[in-house]
């Protein structure tokens, strides 16, 4: 059975209400797609739930009509998992953005699927607590996103990633049962821990609804170190001696290339004066003196290595700010290049002579590319940016970057590395998920797939095919 | 299709050995059960497979003849999950013991399924690291089961559960497959994290023989505190008072009559003089004299309120060791007066009222049963131990236990708790799981299982029946 569109608009408007349900153009382009812009979007209705059980009525109503639904959080993903490319209907959790149930002695608090990131960060702060995943697009992207995508950020060596703060879940699977998992319980051995399928399954088991997302108390202090290292083999040795001494909750870096671009917008000084060919950010909680010592006597050991060049370290909340603007500015910066992206990662001790391969063959094959490296190190993943020669017309740069994108999955294959290392798999990774997953494991994650979402209603040809 | 025993023997000794094979009848005691003593063990054989591919070839053969299989880890178990009282075959991993592959930048090693916990945690702090995971039956339990059962223990608060600490995982599933899950990533967002499934999956799904375990830096002067606290309320006061301004790696409690009973045995002092209704044991870093200016300065504000009576502070390892002894050695210490005991959880806030209702039906009830209460209270986890009165004999005590069991699971399911905290579900908890899990939660769970063991021969009839 298949509706006009006059009928499913009808449909859905008994739902949700009629001032809940959008044709006009501007809706369907907007809600139709997310940050990457490979797929035209082209839903046919947007639907704005207010409640679980509106959303088990949609999925109910997909499930008798052959509609495929779409989930909406902030639409800030990577890899067109929210995107809207085929006349689905997009089921946009705006609406549901309630922070309520704060509870001080147990650092939960309950929110609703459209909660923004920011928003929740910035409750917690009211709160004299801390909600610590946080990543470039925290202003816009929401809980329910962050949760189906597991998103992983900036403070991932110390805090994890979102898979971490999820205490509770409220889902409606694809058959329309409403599922409340896990009871926002520390420890709950009572079989098969489902809570984790939905957590990073991209929306295509069921829809995330309502999380219980637990809260941590504020870091003291937070302390940045920018460090000139001049071989990428030393960065590894720096992080490794830094980790011995201090516990950090941050460890990135970029390279020479990268820092260029950002300092030549002219908005942030530069660290220091020494060049090097890469650099590492460091951040650590200097709750006493004792620590600030600590940290200097690892930088100048550091520095007797030969292991780096330069440093500088944070003296107040601005500088922190904008020593870490180097590394966060970066991904703006280069959007300007149209840059070929792709978000690795491997165990970390093998970071050095994967990157060293990958960049080998890069340059060999294409010297007019340029290649500018960034990411969260101290967690094994890289993110891979080649930016567009300007000569070079859009199409054959990204019919090119197609044959790059076949070595670096071969290679990120042979160190057993992540083709997707905290962008999900969408739609762009599809094609390469068996660079990171085998066969057998992929027939499992199809049986689990049918056993949540019998007609493939929920975000079908995400992830995997059925 | 079904095997004479020589037949059984036969086919075994064919992949593993003639002398990886036992069915004395020593053997067959000994493997076919756990902590628990409630089901009388009868296995057909036990055999000893060496490598992941020998586990696998069993697997198939169980398919192919209709077998099912029990996993044997350290046999610890307290919930009868690794219990063959039905003819299984039980398979022993007690061969597959190497640890390797350690490396000290990822913080990780490689354990055999069969790698007893006390031998890694041996192993970490040989390499200058630290393996968190720890509970009273670590000197046998192997890591195998812990990850099966996902193994909670005493540092929980502040180490998470092992779930936390598994970076990768070889599976063989029920169909007979070897699966490498997760490579050992710290970050890989690449479809649904399998892993998560056999980690607290009970070897329902498939059986763990191999995984890759994170290590830690090693705590720095850990400090005891036992606090005599009047009211139960006041223990949550103390808990939320100590968590603003310290980040503790332990907060447990006990009662009154659980001390009693420790210190009745001689073996270690008493904390202080002053008697109290309960103790609250707590652990924390004294990484510099401010952290032990903070903690007095924290004691001595609860003392000001009144929620805690006396303290007593370690001032070296040995007297922390004794410290813990006040609780840990309860367990073993009760075992005497064969007690019928609950693992239940609540959230932390929801514990008072909830041990409350518990203890006002049973002293109502059988006003003649002594109630042991202790637990990890820093993760909402209670042991409830109901002692049997001398005069009354073992069956008459069970059987009246068994009321017991049902009001306590009645009420934890009115506080959306766990019947299973940490113990696992096995077979004594499985007549009680929807009083933690809906309906249709266990129906996804039995079509998860279906999808890795459409034979129902892996651990058939732990968990949950298909």
């Amino acid at each position: 059975m298949t509706l006009t569109q006059d009928a499913l608009v009808e449909r859905l408007s008994a739902i949700v209400g009629a001032d809940k349900v959008r044709i006009d153009a501007d809706s369907l382009e907007t809600f139709g797609k997310d940050w990457t812009k490979v797929f035209e979007p082209r839903p046919s209705a947007i639907v704005f739930p207010k409640t679980t059980e509106q959303v088990q009525q949609i999925v109910l109503l997909a499930n008798e009509c052959g509609l495929a639904l779409v989930p909406s959080g902030g639409r800030t993903g990577l890899s067109a998992g929210a995107v809207a490319a085929n006349g689905e209907v997009v089921v946009s959790f705006d609406y549901m953005n309630q922070i309520s149930d704060f509870n001080a002695l147990d650092r939960t608090v309950r929110c609703g699927a459209g909660v923004v990131t920011e928003q929740l960060q910035m409750y917690a702060e009211e709160q004299g607590l801390f909600y610590p995943v946080d990543f470039a697009s925290a202003g816009s992207s929401q809980i329910g996103g962050n949760i189906s995508t597991n998103a992983g950020g900036i403070k991932v060596i110390r805090y994890g990633m979102t898979r971490d703060w999820v205490a509770g879940l409220t889902v409606v699977t694809g058959k329309g049962d409403i599922l409340r998992l896990n009871k926002d319980l520390l420890k709950n051995n009572t079989g098969y821990d489902l809570r984790q399928l939905f957590i990073g399954g991209e929306g295509t088991l069921g829809f995330v609804t309502e999380a219980t997302m637990r809260l941590e108390r504020p870091p003291k202090n937070l302390t940045v170190l920018v460090l000139g290292v001049p071989e990428f083999d030393a960065i590894m040795s720096v992080m490794h001696k830094f980790q011995s001494g201090l516990d950090l909750t941050a460890f990135e870096f970029f390279s020479d290339k990268a820092l260029a671009k950002v300092l030549a917008r002219g908005e942030v000084p530069a660290p220091f004066e020494t060049p090097s060919e890469y650099y590492a950010l460091l951040e650590f909680e200097a709750e006493t003196e004792g620590h600030l010592d600590t940290a200097m006597a690892l930088f100048e050991a550091c520095m007797e290595e030969g292991w780096v060049l330069d440093g500088v370290i944070s003296q107040s909340e601005t500088q922190a700010a904008n020593l870490w603007r180097l590394r966060e500015d970066i991904s703006e910066t280069i959007s300007h290049w149209t840059p070929y992206k792709n978000d690795l990662s491997v165990v970390v001790s093998k970071v050095p002579a994967f990157l060293k391969e990958i960049e080998d063959v890069v340059v060999r094959e294409y010297p007019d590319f340029e290649i500018i490296w960034f990411g969260h190190i101290g967690d094994g993943n890289l993110h891979l940016n080649i930016l567009k020669p300007d000569a070079l017309a859009k199409e054959e740069f990204f019919a090119r970057c197609g044959k790059v994108s076949k070595w670096v999955f071969e290679i990120t294959e042979k160190y057993d590395g992540s083709v997707s290392a905290e962008h999900g798999v969408g739609m762009t990774k599809k094609p390469y998920l068996s660079y990171s997953r085998s066969e057998a494991e992929l027939a499992y994650m199809r049986a689990v797939k049918l056993a949540f979402d019998p007609n493939n209603v929920m975000n079908p040809g995400k992830v995997l095919d059925v």
